[in-house]
């Protein structure tokens, strides 16, 4: 039907989250038609990410510069360390501008089913930053799964050496979130963590 | 937040159909947590497909051969054109195998709304090939939209002067459709195109 140079964009088009083989397909041919707009653009934007882009040794967020640019930037806050799974967590706590501590990204969380251990995930260098005597605080932002959770415990009882303060992220009901879209989880967990008014 | 790099790989990406800003940022990590496996092939792919992909000068497809694949098929029935509008609808009939014949590729169809007039559809190019004495029909595959049978009109009356049949596709209930789901347009047709059982 078509060329195997444009079978294989299919298939490697297809392979990113969101696009279907339908759908790559369909972002094929829309490069092909654009060329010199989109096709040729794309080629070198990924050529010179992949060349520039390298995980920072620190805390494992992707940037251009290492170590990345949050460990670099003197205005943050040094004692205090967000923990998140993967760096589009860091990405989402960085656009909502609500943390100026620094971050250390794990790399997945515990899962037995997928076969990810400790090991896997970069928590002995967590356990280094958190005793090097400047850190105080240790927030655990890893996602409110089971797996999110155990991977929580899991690094709660790692830290204990370092004396550091663990926190975790308040669950509850979402802002703006209406009460009879909630699970029951939420609720339960919003009603039992309620606050003084 | 993130480096050049990764910003302007996230726009691109977003310019694909089926990712808006969102998944766009979620394809870029996915890109860069896989150089070697993904981002590098992609790169790769694309530019291959760039240098080696063209647009074929008869029918107007998407092949890496020049004319394409479809146009030099010697076992193709050459006295019958399929005018389709975009490449990807002449994908979709080449997957179904219903058609052994040529196609014509309009690249797009007559819309006052979007400033697309007949100069900008490959139409004189079809009348050429309609009249080659060897092409007997013309089969019209626009899409089943207001501005898919306008073109489909004004291709009949470009092409009588040729004295070739014109005939289009049929509208009707889809194979493996329910009729309580049908809406009214095409109920109507199903019933004035009814045949003897």
């Amino acid at each position: 039907m078509a060329g195997a140079e444009i079978e294989r964009l299919i298939q490697l088009l297809a392979r990113l989250p969101g696009l279907g083989p339908r759908s790559a397909r369909r972002a094929a041919l829309h490069l092909l038609k654009r060329k010199d707009a989109l096709l040729a653009p794309l080629a070198q934007a990924l050529e010179q990410a992949g060349t520039a882009v390298q995980p920072c040794p620190e805390c494992g967020n992707l940037d251009t510069v290492s170590p990345c640019a949050v460990c670099t930037d003197p205005r943050r806050d040094r004692t205090s360390i967000c923990v998140v799974e993967e760096v589009a967590d860091l990405w989402a706590l960085e656009r909502a501008s609500v943390f100026h501590g620094l971050y250390h990204v794990l790399g997945g969380k515990l899962s037995a089913l997928d076969g990810v251990g400790p090991d896997d995930l970069s928590i002995p260098k967590l356990v280094e930053r958190a005793g090097n005597g400047v850190v105080s605080e240790v927030i655990l932002a890893t996602s409110a799964t089971v797996d999110g959770q155990t991977t929580a415990h899991y690094i709660t009882d790692r830290l204990a050496e370092t004396g550091v303060t663990v926190s975790r992220l308040a669950h509850g009901v979402p802002v703006g979130g209406e009460l009879d879209y909630l699970d029951d989880g939420t609720l339960g967990a919003a009603l039992n963590a309620r606050r003084p008014f």
